[in-house]
C-alpha cells in the first residue's frame, strides 16, 4: 500500500534516507536453499557506488553492507533477509537552505503535498541512494537466477544524442570495461566525452538504457494485469528519473504492419524459437524463451550548477543555488539498478510460476 | 497472484473468456455512496464494442450488462459491485482448426508453456474481449473521479506513419467526433484512410494513443515502487498488444540537457504550478497538479488476412490460415481502454492517499 | 483490503446480496489441470442449503450454480473461475419494516455506522447466504485436497448443553447420516429433541462444530504471523454468527504443564509422529503431519420469534417484532461452511509451501 | 505470502533470529505527522522484557533500540520506519546439542519439515525473541490510538487453576502493580505462587490473556473475511504459544439461548449502545461502539526441566536433556505482546476505514 515493497512471493522492502543512519531492505519469501556469495553482493554495491569514475558523483560512499537475519551457515533458511547498509557519507552538513525551497523538478514540493513533512536532507527518502538497498536484492535475485540458466545484462545505449546504432552480442564482455558501460568502445568514447562537457558546462544530460535478459524459459509472466512485460514496466518506472519504457519492437511497432510485426515460428531443433523477436520475448505477457529486451529512458538529472528561478514552500519566488555533489548522467550507474530490478521480476515470476500447474 | 486482479484499495478482479457464457468483474473497495450512472456504464462499453464502425472489426457484440450487487436504489453500499456482460456472440463456430496450432505472436504457444492447457476458442482468457470488463470497471471510477474534478481524455496520436504533429486543447471535443478517435479532424481522415488501405490489404497497422489526465490533485502516487507513472505504466503494459509506454518528455529526455528540462516552478494567484511540463504532472512519482500525459505504443494486431508459416503444438511446420474477424488497427477502439485504466490507477491512489496523514 | 477475497495464491473473491439477482464468486489462482466434478460442487450446496431438514430454516434456496470462466472441458485452465448462483427465493416481499430499525445482534446498526447506507433487504450482503459462495469455492479448492491425500471432515459436537463427550473416529461415516450432523447417533437425537425445543419456543440456541483434517503433509504454514492455526482460526471467525475457536489443547491447555503437554516424538515405521496430540497437528505454525483439529464456537441465531426492545434508526426506541423464516441453530448447517473454509486455507497453504525451497 | 508482515495498510514486517545480531522491523503505512514518544516505546519493550521479575526467564536482553529511519524530528514522515533491536545477549554458546534432535512441542521438526535447513541456535526465527518486534511496532500504533481515544488493555485472567473470577474495571491500575499483571491483587499473589512452585519443579504452566479495548469507534471492521474479530483471532494465534481465542460472550455461547444472547439497544444520551455485550463489540465484523473483549490462551511452555524422549534428525530414538533459561509461564510477559497485536489490528482498521465511504 505505502508501497515500499516490491514483488508478491519474492517480497522486497525497503526503507532508509539519504542522511539518517542509513538504508536497507529486508526480503521476505526468498526460498531455503540459496547459497549467498557476499562478495558478489559487494560487487553489484561497487557497480552502482558514487565516486566510482570521474564521470559520476564523486560523493564518497562505501556501501559496506550487514546482513542481520535469514542465512545460516552461508545459506538462506527461509526466514526474512536483513541487509543494512550504513550511511558513512553522513557529514554534520546544514542542509537548512533546502528546508524552504522547492527545487525544480526535484520531488520537494510533491513529498510536502502528499506527507504535509519533508526529510529535506539531502532528499530524504526521494534520493537515489535508496536504489543501493534494491541492487542488494537484486544480487539475491540474481543468484538465483543464475542456478536456472537466466543472464540478465543491461548497458547503456544513449547519451544525448550518442546512441550505440546495433547492438553486438560479442561485445557483452566490453560493457564493464569501460565507465559509461556501453559495449562498443568507440561509443563509449564519444559518451564519456559528452558527459565531461556537460559536467564541465554545470549541466545534466539524460541517456537510455538496454536490458537483455537471456535464458528465461517459456511460462513466466501472468495474463491480464500482470503481464511479465507489465511488471517489468513498472519496476523500471519505479527507478528515479525514469521516464520511458519500451520492449521488443517498443514505439517503433507504431508505424508496422501486422505482416512485418509477426514473430514467424520454427522448430529449432526440438526447441520452438521465432525467427524475429519483434515480440521482444514475451507474448500475451508470458515468456516464449525468446531474449527478453527493452528500453529505458532517464532524463537529464535535475540538479545543476546553475542558479534557477523556483518558489519556497510559502508560494514566494526565490532562487535555487546550483550547488552539491551530483551526477551529470545518472545513466552509468543506473545500470546495474536496471538489472538488479529486472531481477527482482524475473524470480518473482519464476516463483509465482510453480504454483500455477497441478 | 493470478494477477486477474488490479488495484489495492479500489480492487477490479476479471473473469471470462472469449466464447464461454460471458465475461464479468467484481470491484470490491468502492466506496459507499456514489451514485451510479449506468447509461454512462452503457456509453463506455459501446465506445469499445466491436462493429461500431467501418475501420474495426465487425463482429457483433451487444455489451449488454447486468449488475449483479453492490448498488442499493442506484448508489453503492461499499459491498462488491459484480457486473455481468454476457458473450452473445457465441456461435456454435468450429474453432478445432486452433487447437494444435501455434499463431505467429499470439499467445497460444505462451498459454499452452505456462499451464499445460488453454481454451482455444477465440483466444479464449487471452482475447481482447476481456478488455470489456474493464472499461465497465474504469466508467465507475470515471464517476468518483468526475466528482474530484479529474477528467481523464485520450485520443489517437498516430497511425502508421500518420502522425498527430501537435495536439491543441482545444480540439478536445472533437475527440469523439470522427471514428478513429484524432482530435484533428484533418489527421483523422488521413489515420482513416490509411487503416482501411491496410484492411483492404489484408494486413493491420499499429498506433499510438495519446491520454492527458486534468485536474489531479497534487499529493498522488506512492514513491519508491508505486510511483504514480509506474503503476499508470503497468496499467498500459497490461492491455493486449501495447509495446511501450512514456510520460511527460518521455523518451525525447534522453537528449535532453537538465537545463532545459527541469520545470520551473511559478506562484499563479496562490497555485504552484510549472512553466514547462517534461514532468508529466509526475515528480518523484507523486502527482503536483499540472496536467498527467502519457503515450502509448499499439503493435499491429496478429491476426491477418495472409497464410503465415508457423509450428503445430508438437512443434512441426504448419501453416496458419487468415481468417476469422478483426480490427486492422485497435487504437480506435483502445481509446476507451486506456482512459479505464488510467481511472482505475487514479481512484486508488485517491483512496489510498486518504490514509497517508494522520 | 475491503475484504471480499480471501487467500494469498487460491484467492476468492465473493460478492452478493441477500436479495438480489444472486451471489457468486471469483477463484483466481486456482492450478491448471484440476479435473471439475459439478456434481460434487452441488452436493456440496446442499448440505449447506435451506429447507433441507425439520430443523433449520424452512426457506427454499434452489442453489443452482452456473460456472461462468476458467474450465474447458472439465479442466481448470489456470484463468479465473468464476461461478454464479441465482438466488430464486427473490419474493417482492416488503423489507421496509427493517429500513429504519437496528435489529438487537444484527449488523444493522455496524453496517450504517461503517457505511452510511444499508441493503435492508433480508440482511443484504451480512446475511448467511453469502456463505453459499464459499462452499462453492471450498468444494474446488476440496477436490485438489483430495488428490493429496487431505481430507477434512467436520461434525456438531455441542448443541446447548448437550455435548458429544467423545469422538470416535470409527463413527466418520455417521456424520451424515442424521440431519444435525453429528457422529454419535444417540447424541444426535439429544441435540435434535433440544432443537426442536427451542424451535417450538420461538427461540434459537448455540452450538459447536469440531473439525478434523487427516493427511496433511507436514510443513504447510507460514512460521510468525500466518500460522496455519492463525488462518485458520481467522477463516473460521470469519464465518457468521463464530465467537470462539481453539485448537488441540485448546483452553484447556491453560491449566496444564508443559510436562503433560508436551508431544512425545517417536518414529513409527520411518514416520515420525508424536505419541500425544495436544499440538493439534501444528507446531511452530506449521503442520507436522498429525490430524490437525480444533473447534468452532457459534452463537444462537440472533433472529427469534419474541418481539425485543430496541431503537430505530433515529435512535428513538422501538420494538423489532418476531417474524421471519430462520433456523433455530446454525450448526447443522454450518458443518460444510466449516469445512469449506478450512479446504481454502490448506489449499491455499499447500500452493504456497511450493515456493518456499529453492 | 512469506508471512513476516502484518497489516494491509499499517504493515509491519519484522525479521531476525534468536542468535543473530538482532531483530528487527520496518512499518510501511504509518501515516505521516505521528509525535513519536521513544520513551514510551522503550517501557512497552521493558514490560516484555525476560528478567523483569522472578516468575519469567532470567535471561539478560537489554532491548535497546534504534530507530533507523521514517522519523524527522521527532515525527512520522510518512516514510518506512525502521527499528533496529541488537541481540546483546549473543553468548558465544555452543547450540551444537540442538543441531541434530526435534524437541518435543517445539518448532524444530516442522521447520525442517518445511524448509530443510533449521538455525538451530536459540530456536531462531521461532524464537519468542521476535515478539520485541512486535512490541515496538505496537508501541507506535498505540500513540496512533490514544490520539483517536482508543486504550488497549491486557491483563492476566488465569494460569493453571488459578482464574480471576470476576473483572472489576475499577482494578484497571493494579494490573501493572504486580509481576504477574492481574488487575485482582489477591489473584495475582495465587498466580505467583502457583508459578513459583511450578518452577521449583522444573515444569511449566498455562494461562490465560483477556484484553478489553475501550473508545473503539463503531464502523471499523470489514464484513465477510476481515471481520475485526477475525483479525483479532488471526493476530492473536501469531502469537507463540496461543492455542484459542474467544471474544464476547466466547465459547460460553454454545449454551446460551438467543432470547439471553442478544444485545438490547438503547438510547444513552445520544449515543447508541447495548444493555449487555455479549457482541464483545463487535457485530458483523464491525466494532459497535461497545467494549471490545476478547480472550486468548497460552500453552505452557515447552521447554521444561525434565528430560524427556523424542527422536533425532534421522528419526532415531534419543533424549532432550532439560536446560536452558526459559519462563515457567509465558502470560506475564506476554501482556504487552496482546496488546501490541490488537493495536496493530485496531490501527489498521482504522486507517482502513478512511477509504470506505465516498
Amino acid at each position: 500500500m505505502a508501497a515500499n515493497t516490491f514483488g508478491e512471493i519474492f517480497r522486497v522492502t525497503t526503507f532508509g534516507e539519504s542522511h539518517g543512519p542509513g538504508i536497507g531492505l529486508i526480503i521476505d519469501g526468498c526460498p531455503s536453499g540459496v547459497k549467498v556469495d557476499e562478495i558478489f553482493i559487494q560487487s553489484e554495491l561497487e557497480r552502482r557506488k558514487p565516486g566510482q569514475s570521474k564521470i559520476v558523483t564523486q560523493r564518497q560512499e562505501d556501501e559496506q553492507f550487514i546482513i542481520q537475519s535469514g542465512i545460516f551457515e552461508g545459506t538462506t533458511t527461509g526466514t526474512p533477509i536483513s541487509i543494512f547498509i550504513p550511511n558513512n557519507d553522513q557529514k554534520p552538513k546544514d542542509y537548512s537552505h533546502l528546508e524552504n525551497i522547492f527545487r525544480p523538478s526535484h520531488a520537494d514540493f510533491t513529498y510536502d503535498s502528499k506527507y504535509g513533512i519533508r526529510d529535506y536532507a539531502g532528499g530524504g527518502r526521494s534520493s537515489a541512494r535508496e536504489t543501493a538497498a534494491r541492487v542488494a536484492a537484486g544480487a539475491i535475485a540474481k543468484m538465483i537466477l543464475r542456478e536456472i540458466g537466466v543472464r540478465i545484462i543491461a548497458f547503456v545505449s544513449q547519451v544525448g544524442h550518442v546512441k550505440l546504432e546495433h547492438y553486438n552480442p560479442d561485445n557483452i564482455n566490453h560493457i564493464e570495461e569501460n565507465i559509461v558501460r556501453c559495449p562498443d568502445p568507440e561509443t563509449a568514447n564519444k559518451m564519456i566525452d559528452l558527459i565531461m562537457q556537460v559536467k564541465k558546462e554545470g549541466d545534466t544530460i539524460g541517456g537510455q538504457i538496454t536490458c537483455i535478459i537471456s535464458g528465461c524459459p517459456p511460462g513466466l509472466g501472468s495474463p491480464v494485469f500482470d503481464k511479465l512485460h507489465a511488471d517489468l514496466a513498472k519496476a523500471m518506472l519505479g527507478i528515479n528519473a525514469v521516464k520511458g519504457f519500451e520492449y521488443g519492437s517498443g514505439f517503433n511497432c507504431v508505424s508496422m504492419r501486422g505482416s512485418e510485426h509477426n514473430d514467424i515460428f520454427e522448430n529449432d531443433h526440438g526447441t520452438i524459437i521465432t525467427q524475429t523477436n519483434y515480440s521482444g520475448g514475451i507474448q500475451g505477457g508470458i515468456s516464449n524463451g525468446m531474449p527478453i529486451n527493452f528500453n529505458v529512458a532517464f532524463k537529464p538529472v535535475a540538479t545543476i550548477m546553475s542558479s534557477q528561478k523556483t518558489v519556497d514552500t510559502e508560494g514566494n519566488p526565490t532562487i535555487a543555488e546550483g550547488k552539491g555533489r551530483h551526477d551529470p548522467c545518472v545513466v552509468p550507474r543506473a545500470v546495474p539498478i536496471v538489472e538488479a530490478m529486472a531481477a527482482l521480476v524475473l524470480v518473482d515470476h519464476y516463483l509465482r510460476q510453480r504454483t500455477v500447474r497441478f
